[in-house]
Order: structure tokens, then sequence, then C-alpha cells
């Protein structure tokens, strides 16, 4: 089902002048803030200091890594003029931040006690891309999230690409975004990289990658002569590491992932509204009701509760609503006054209940949220793994392409990833295993499917 | 007394490529993240949408007011080219987000009912200063806050310019930064506004505005029509207003306001680290003293809070974070664990408090943080007051300028105004009420001072 225009409306806005760069609005703000702050604190507790480096880059510096230019150079926004002046040296809009925090790093990192060395910045990022931009998907100026780690040696590296594993995986758990870690294949890798893990996941039948963790070894360290002096008095390169997931593509993936036929549906700490209280309003009992109602948002006011007093039916309220993916629904009339109680109604289930109000609390929406999520991970969960197949030649793969992930043997010959690349693309390969669908010689096993 | 270079690293690194670009790190971020949550919460309760607009900004709706444009155009950077292209339009990088804003109020107001629309966004902007930079003061990219509102008449717009003064004023009064309000002159409001209110705060005898608020009537709705549709079906231009302060002057405020010939000192809520644990330790009993601070430090986390673990001696650590201005000192040794005690030391006066073990906690710490945020806005009024002035002549002037805001009578001629400003700039000017130093005409209460 699509997303109601009116609804998308309040998330972004795409008429902005500049094709490709949205206008965000609060509703995306809202999860975007929530994302933002639980994968701070965890990047943060693993030792990341935060930091915000300049948007522009100089030339020179984009450019110090040969691999990692041409990887980037025809999409980067370039400023040439200030003011009424032609810049003597050009500056590039972030396409991403290794080559200045490299610079820095360069400067920072002296000893073997500087080390590890872990930073991290959100951030906007500017990609002047060609293909069809896509809202929150494919955009010119996009937000992520993106660390960069300085290590002594490849194991603390290895160890370090581990443990941004495990905070991007607790981060999309909580999303309740089902994914796939696929190590690309070498001609897909971060332009500078030794290898790239990519976290992909699924939006109708197509692949979105939504993270990537890189670890770069010692090309960019030698590059920007990043060094540290060890223990022995020995000048060393650093080894690199750096990763980013996309906030927008998050976003984009919680709108597409959970919603059903009533509209939007959200894990309950990233709904832009968790509840609404609808008053059942009866015309004698207005106010009681209303202050009734209100007392129950002050109760609950640790969570984004909005109380409709709108004049719309409570049957459009519930509608309205339910669209918009507010999470649990409060409702009380006179009745409800009565009997001291109100009636509850869950969005994913729509299941009622009745609870009194002096059970009303915070613990008790807290228990009701946690088993809304476990059902919206399990339903998401189940609708992802439909997603995946294998199969074992190349019309069964034309058959699958844009359907979801599909596993193959593919050998490493040019000719035979060229032909299934007319269909799909290659997502992932891991050492061997299984013999090519084209030639039927050994090959690896390898992960394809249409990609966004 | 001048801020140790070692320190000041710890908020910001200047040695970036680009000049009058700074790389933000842990202090810094600390600070602005805390300025920031509380201005946009005061904000969104007063009724602003939280948004995020693309940084770039296409030249023609840059050029749309043309008083705007004329304020900004020698320090625009442009985007001209993206990959290896030249683009048709050149594209600024936002000096300030007035008229990509409009752009869309245009298209998202239409009906009385749409207004008030008030929004807000925290973000960076980017300025080609052709002025010397310096570090936080002036930077050619910069971190603030700015709101847009649009409102149906001048009352609802002026209502608008008192709600935010109050809660710029709030946020000023939490970071116990002193300040006044100045109506600046005609020559020197924002580029398009009927008028501006500037908050301007000292720092050495020099004057440095924070924030500022501008009443923009309906210049800018006109050229961008920006229409409603009133009660009665007619089309009406709406009235403009935006405001803003700057992060990193704030900041720069912080830093320079508070600091003493220990080092820096901060509002209790905004200091990177609030309070340091220091263990006094004796040989024999390490680990039982380190036991009974971790305790301390787990009891009270809901502060930053570090404890001092490292083998410098206890007056080497005092020092250390004296410098940086952590607000409480929690000491404990043997004996203090023998008595249930900690010894706590406030940084502001430096007096040392026996406080028992189990009457430590938050609570009694807020107590202390009030009470040390108290003495900071006072200390600061106090020195902020002696650098208020009044000048009879111009020698008076010439004397006092660089040592404070100066109050003079000046009349509306140009050649008083401009023999004045060889001296000091005007601040901000009243309706009438004093007679020019100058020329000894009728003039007006007129304030001045030499400006960062």
């Amino acid at each position: 089902m699509e997303i109601d225009d009116e609804i998308l409306t309040e998330f972004y806005d795409n008429r902005y002048a500049i094709q490709g760069m949205l206008i965000y609005r609060k509703s995306a703000l809202i999860v975007v803030r929530e994302m933002q702050k639980i994968l701070e604190e965890n990047l943060e507790k693993a030792g990341h200091e935060p930091v915000l480096f300049p948007v522009l880059i100089p030339e020179d510096i984009l450019k110090k890594e040969s691999e990692h230019i041409k990887g980037f150079e025809t999409e980067v926004f370039w400023v040439t003029e200030a003011g009424k002046n032609k810049l003597d040296k050009k500056l590039a809009l972030r396409p991403t931040s290794e080559t200045p925090v490299y610079t820095m790093f360069s400067l920072w990192i002296r000893s073997h006690k500087d080390l590890p060395m872990k930073v991290h910045q959100s951030c906007a990022v500017y990609r002047y891309e060609t293909k069809q931009t896509r809202p929150l998907i494919r955009g010119r100026e996009f937000l992520w999230n993106e660390g960069h780690s300085a290590f002594k040696n490849p194991e603390d590296a290895e160890n370090n690409v581990a443990e941004i594993r495990k905070i991007y995986s607790d981060l999309l758990n909580m999303l309740c975004i089902p994914y796939r870690i696929h190590r690309r294949p070498e001609w897909d890798k971060f332009p500078g990289a030794s290898y790239t893990l990519a976290y992909d996941t699924i939006i109708d039948g197509k692949i979105l990658q939504i993270a990537t963790i890189h670890n770069l070894s010692k090309k960019f360290s030698e590059a920007f002569d990043i060094n540290y002096e060890d223990e022995e008095g020995k000048h060393k390169f650093v080894h690199l590491t750096c990763y980013g997931p996309s906030f927008g593509r998050l976003l984009a993936s919680l709108l597409n992932i959970h919603k059903d036929d009533a509209g939007l549906k959200f894990p309950t700490n990233f709904a832009p509204t968790q509840i609404v209280v609808v008053p059942i309003l009866t015309k004698g009992d207005k106010e009681e009701v209303l202050n009734y109602c209100r007392k129950i948002k002050e109760k609950l006011d640790k969570f984004r509760i909005v109380l409709d007093e709108s004049d719309k039916t409570p049957g459009d309220k519930f509608y309205y609503w339910e669209k918009r993916g507010a999470m649990l629904r409060i409702e009380a009339g006179p009745r409800d006054i009565k009997n001291n109680v109100v009636v509850v109604v869950r969005r994913d289930t729509k299941k009622k209940e009745i609870i009194k109000s002096d059970e009303l609390n915070s613990e008790k929406i807290l228990e009701i949220f946690k088993d809304i999520d476990k059902n919206l991970i399990e339903t998401a969960v189940k609708k992802f793994n439909a997603r995946l197949f294998n199969a074992n030649s190349v019309d069964e793969v034309k058959n699958l392409a844009g359907k979801g992930i599909i596993t193959i043997g593919l050998c490493e010959k040019e000719e035979c990833r060229n032909e299934i690349e007319n269909y799909v693309s290659v997502l992932g390969v891991e050492e061997k295993g299984k013999k090519c669908i084209m030639c039927g010689k050994e090959g690896r096993i390898t992960y394809v499917g249409k990609t966004y």
C-alpha cells in the first residue's frame, strides 16, 4: 500500500527548488532525533568522541587518496566562488568525511597512547546523484552518522568492526528492521577500503543498503601520514575503520516495512505520536469527559501523547491517527468515567483492552509497548524471510529479480558476473561453497538482488 | 586571563585547512547540545515546528528580496560545479534561511487557519568573512538556531517578538550571561527587516552580539507572495519575523565571562564535566578508596561525572580539573571512609564542605549547583555593570572605547554619527531623550561601544 501524500508531507516536503534535496518536517525529525540519540549514546559508551567537522573540504585534501577520489569525483558539489571572488582552491561539500578527519588524525595521533582514537559525527553529506533521486532513499543531501577510528594493529581494527556491528544491529533491532549483513564484492566496496560490510534490508522486494562498515587497513593512513610511535619508539601507520548508517534510509525503512492497510506503524519508541487520547463525547458531559482525558494525558506526559480535541467524530479520529501510526489509542466516554476505566486499543492488533484508571500508568504503557514491538519485529521478520530465495539457474534469477535476496553460486570470471548483473546486483560474497550457476565451475556463495 | 591552548583544544581545533572553519570537539559539543536542547524545547512549547531545510539555495531565490541579497552578496559561498559539470544555476551555501523558508511558506500557507506558522531549525550557516576570523566569534561556518514565523497581523508579530525575547532571555539567564537588548540603528539592521533587536554581551570590554530578533513586516511576504485568505475571503500578505542565537558566540561568552585565575567556570548545567571525584590514596588502602569513590560516581551518574583514577597526585588533579571548570570536586580518602563522609569543594568559592555519605545524593548536588549558579550570575552581572558608562563628550567616548557599553546622546545627522563611528559602533538607539554630544542639538539616547 502506498503512503498517503498528505501523511508523507508531515515527514518531508519534496517540492524544494533543488531536485533531491528535502525539507525535513516534524515527524521525520522526531524519528531521526530518537535514532540519533540511541546511536550516539552507544557510540560514546564505546569510546567515541563526538566531533563536528566543517562541511567544506579543499580539493587537494579530498584528492589525496587516489582510489577514494575516483569513487566520488563524479558526485561532488564544488564551491568555486565566494562573495564576488573566484577561490584559488576549489572546496568540496563533504560527500563523506574520511579525508578531513584524517588531516586532523595526523595531528592528533602521535603516540601509541593516543590510540585507539574513535570519533563520530551526525551531519548531512552531499552527493550529486545523477541517477533518479527518491525521497529519503537517494538524495543529494542526506542525514547520517559517520564514525572514524584509528588503531595500532589489524586485530584492534577487527574488534572495532565487531563492536560497531553490535551497535548497528542493536539499533536495527530497536527499529524492528530486519537486515542481512553482506560482505560487498571487490568492485562495490568503499573507494579505498580493504573490505566493506553492508547492512541490507528489503522494501517491496528491492534491496536497500542502510548502513556500512569499512575496514580501510593502512591505505589512507599512508596517504595522510597518520603514524604513531609504538612502545619501542618505532613509527607505524595506524589501521583505520569508518562506518555509518543513513538516517534517511532508516526512516524510509520504518515507513515502508511496518505499514499495513490502515496506514503507518512504528516501533513504539519511534512513533511521532505514540499515544492518542480520543474523548467519546456526548452533548451533556463534554467538559467532564475532556477533563478526564486531560488527566490521562498529564499522567502519561513522558510519552509523545496527543489529546484529540478536534470536532471530528470519534470514528474519523480513529482513522486519522491509525494512518499516522499512533501506536496506542486511549478512548474514554461518560460510561468509562462512571466505571472508572479507559478503553485502550493497540494499533498493531487493533485489540481492545479495558483498563482501570488507576492501573493506567507509564509502566503499564511500556508493558503494552514492549508487546507491540515484539509483534512488529516478528511480523517484519516473517515478511523478510519470505523474501529470501535460492536460485539454481539464470532463469530462476530473472524470475526472482525484484522479489528479494537470492542466494546463488557464482564464480569469479567476469563474463559470468556480467551476465548475472544484467538482471540483479551482487550484494555479497562468501569465500566459496557453491557451483557457478552460469558456467557450473567452482564458485562462491553469492547474494544478489535488485537494489534501490 | 587567557585560556590555555591545551584546554581550548578540548573545545575546538582551529588548524583545519580552511580559515575560519573549526572542528568542534567534545567539550564544545556537550555545551552546544545542552543549549540546543533547552532552546528547542522552549521554542516547540511555544508552537514552533522543528524543520530542516537544505543547505543550498538557488541564486534566484536568494536574490528575490533586493535589500536582503545586498546585505549578504559579498559573503556568500557559491557552488557552481557538480561532478564534472558546470551547473546552470549557481547554488549558495545558506548564509541564513529566510529565502528558502519563504519559498515553502508560500506553499504551506493558504488560509488564516494555517496561521500563525512557526518553524525553527538548528544548523550551520556559511559566511565568507573578509574580516579577520576568530574562533567561535567570527567564523565562516557557524552553528546557530534560526526561527521563522508568519502571522496574520502586526500585533501577532509583535507578540511573537515578545515571546522570543522571553525564550532567549531565559536561556541567557540559565547560561549566567548578562546582556542588554539593543534596537539596532537603521543602518545596521538585518537586510530587509523593519527593525532588529540584538542581544549584546561584553567580553573584555568589547561588545559581542549573541542573538538577534527581526521584525520583517511584509517586505519578504510581498517578495515571496506569501498570502492567506482571511475570514472574509480576502487575500492578505502575512507578517514575518525571524530570529536566532549563535551557539558559537554563546559558547565563547561562557568560556570568557565566567573564567577566573584558576581557569574555566561554567553554569553547572553546561559544564562539560560537572563533578570530578578525586580519590585520596595511600598505599595500603588503594582498592578500598577506589571502590568507595566508584560508588559515589555510580550514585551521581545522572551528572557528567568523572572519577580521576590517573596516577597524578591529588594536587595535580585538583589543578587539572579546576582549569577545565569541573564545578564540584568530591574528595575521599581513608579517613573519610572511616568517618563515612566525603569532602565536597565548590569550584567557584573553593569552599570545602564535609558531607555525610548517606546525605550525598542528586538533590544535595542540585542544591549546591543552584547556589553556584546564583553566585556565577551575580559575579557576572557585577562585572557587566562595571562596564556600563555614560559619556558627555567625544573625548570621554574615546577614553571609554573598548571598555564597555557607553550611553551618549546623538542626533540623526550623518556628520555627527560618522565622527562617533571613528571610535565606536552604534549598538542601539532609543526614540529620543538626550542632547547630541557632537553638536549639542536634540538627539536620541544612544548606546555605543567597540564591537567584535
